[in-house]
């Protein structure tokens, strides 16, 4: 059948289809870069102008007991049934390295006498780095290892693993449970990284036993550029969970001004400092659109847009331009990553021609598809462009 | 002469009084926690809108090469000036709680050797936690003292003294240059906290030959709730400044992806994850009615103010019914606080007329003063309602 017809068909038959008028995209582009910087739902802006004027201007100090200072938990129980927590296990604080950074050195005072952090090898860079500066804090050593290769590298050194559950790069899916199952047979610790498959799929932290995790809210979620990201602390691990940034925003009694630190019983004392709080609210706000939405009906689409995406590509480039680096399988996240040697030259025409996507060196494509808001038609054009694009270049 | 009649005199020859019409404060309201949180600018609100419809909607993932990515260091130039440091030491990121931990932790690296902390003994309490923790992960002794006490505490075991500018519970300013000049003089390092006094008088970072300092943003700054702290690092501590919230944001190449993380040269690898976007436009937006206000000034009418207030209360409040704890002479930042023994239900019916300070326990009244919009008709309204209640409770 015709592509354009397939798409035509595909959307008109999409269940999230009323979506897209939730999101303030401009007119004209094909937006495929949701995993980097998802677009901004509408509520958003008028919900900024109307937290700065009514609860900032009008209420001032008085708001922070009039619902700001509990955000940190309050979106955090937004964003838990999207990765499958019950209430009491998530608070949204700082940026992804710093609760990376609390995860690890909590993840490793759980063992003492373990001195190993594993650390996926394709990991996202910052994770490796914070790793990194953990291990030379806590005296331990930090070990990069493939996915694959987890079977033989962990054993009874490993204190924990940090692992991607989406590779940034590829776009492989990792199998949280399997992966889950193997690090805890070598009586290790888990802390996965979430923030390329957080909003992409259902995921079952508290089914799978998975100890603590980390994510952004900026790429699937739609929060806002650095908008706070999230961190998971199992219930049964937050009365040991000793994070290491201790700031007053964990304590039992924070405004008991106490001298010495006691941290809050539940999962606040993961909390650290004065929660930032207009974009703390931007991202509450962004997440209303995902009331009354199936992660399955997500991830189903998510599946089939990116599929269609690269039946396109197979179909409308000439053989062996590009190496589709994303599995062709159901083990991939919401992103497709193409391989072509001028690949940073080929994605500055794509935007140039309002296809957004993003390099990656040295010579990736990256391309997401963010089911809320992209149509089968836009992948359908993305792929044309870009067939324009690399035949005539 | 009659306490209405001074206020208004001295109003009407208030050379900051136009700055008033910047924000936007209830009608009605007396405002006196601008220490806790200063109010709106009334630009902000606008400009947050503009921001999401246009930086994130309009432009989408582009604007993170469009200003969005170097809005840390931009951030910080507008800060310096009113810190007294030369551009390229100043980033604006995360909280004050994890800017103490990543200079805590620097400065106990720069001292090899030397293994006790020193912190004021009245610290805000968060200071006193993070140098807890840090003390507990780098294996040196934390010793709190009074700032009074520093002469005889300092010596050849102390690697770094982490000092408040400006005590957050009585107001009282210590003396930047001698102390500063002390802890030097032990082979020390100092880092200040100016969370109490960033926007309340000239600070003189580069020319007393500080070290380190950390200050929020969202008190006389008025960014707004939780807006993102700043971290000045001298120039030439940059090269040896090893921070261990070592993110991506740090990096030499951050969007090489590299998997060894290489500082950045200056000032920037202070900085960790990805920097939080909206609140950071927001507090930029804030900082610009700043532009052409003379510290001296700002400094000049805060003790004039201050004063006043104190004035007010020594003649309205029947003797002995309040303790002004705050210094009378000018050792003291913008804030005035009274011992009262029922502060709280003081404070709660002080708000309750709309004017607002807060309560610290477990007796003390503040009531700050932030001279771009409080007036000296405020100060004597304030000490007129406190009267009121003191005297008829």
């Amino acid at each position: 059948m015709d592509l354009t017809v397939r798409a035509a068909e595909l959307d008109a038959a999409d269940p999230l289809a009323r979506l897209r008028a939730e999101f303030d995209l401009p007119p004209g582009t094909v937006y495929l870069d949701g995993n980097s910087l998802g677009a901004p739902p509408r509520r958003v802006a008028d919900q900024m102008g109307r937290v700065v004027r009514e609860q900032w201007g009008g209420r001032l100090i008085r708001s922070w007991s009039e619902g700001w200072w509990e955000a940190p938990q309050r979106v955090g129980e937004r964003i838990a049934p999207l990765i499958g927590a019950v209430p009491g296990q998530v608070v949204v604080a700082d940026s992804t390295s710093v609760n990376i950074f609390k995860a690890l050195v909590a993840a490793v005072r759980l063992a003492p006498g373990r001195r190993e952090i594993l650390v996926d090898a394709a990991t996202f860079p910052t994770d490796g780095y914070i790793a990194s500066s953990v291990a030379e804090l806590t005296g331990t050593v930090l070990r990069a290892v493939d996915v694959d290769e987890l079977p033989t590298a962990l054993g009874e050194r490993t204190a924990v693993a940090l692992l991607n559950h989406v590779d940034y790069r590829t776009g492989r899916l990792h199998d949280m449970a399997a992966v889950t199952e193997l690090v805890h047979a070598a009586g290790a610790r888990v802390v996965w990284d979430l923030c390329h498959s957080v909003g992409v799929l259902p995921i079952a932290l508290d089914a799978l036993g998975v100890d603590l995790a980390v994510g952004c809210t900026y790429k699937f979620l739609n929060g806002g550029p650095g908008a706070p990201a999230f961190l998971y602390v199992r219930r049964d691990l937050q009365e040991t969970f000793d994070q290491p940034l201790s700031g007053w925003g964990g304590h039992r009694e924070p405004f008991a001004m106490a001298p010495d630190y006691v941290p809050a019983e539940g999962v606040e004392r993961a909390r650290c400092g004065t929660p930032d709080i207009l974009s703390l609210l931007a991202l509450e706000s962004a997440l209303e659109v995902w009331d009354g939405v199936a992660l399955a009906d997500v991830r189903a689409k998510g599946l089939s847009l990116t599929g269609f995406f690269i039946e396109c590509v197979d179909e409308l480039l000439p053989p062996g331009t590009v190496e589709v680096l994303t599995p062709r399988d159901e083990r991939r996240g919401h992103q497709v990553s193409l391989r072509h040697e001028a690949a940073e030259a080929v994605m500055t025409e794509l935007i140039k021609r309002e296809v957004i996507g993003d390099f990656r060196a040295p010579n990736v494509l990256r391309f997401g598809f963010a089911p809320l808001y992209v149509t089968y038609a836009d992948a359908l054009h993305a792929a044309r462009v870009l067939a324009d694009i690399v035949t005539t270049a």
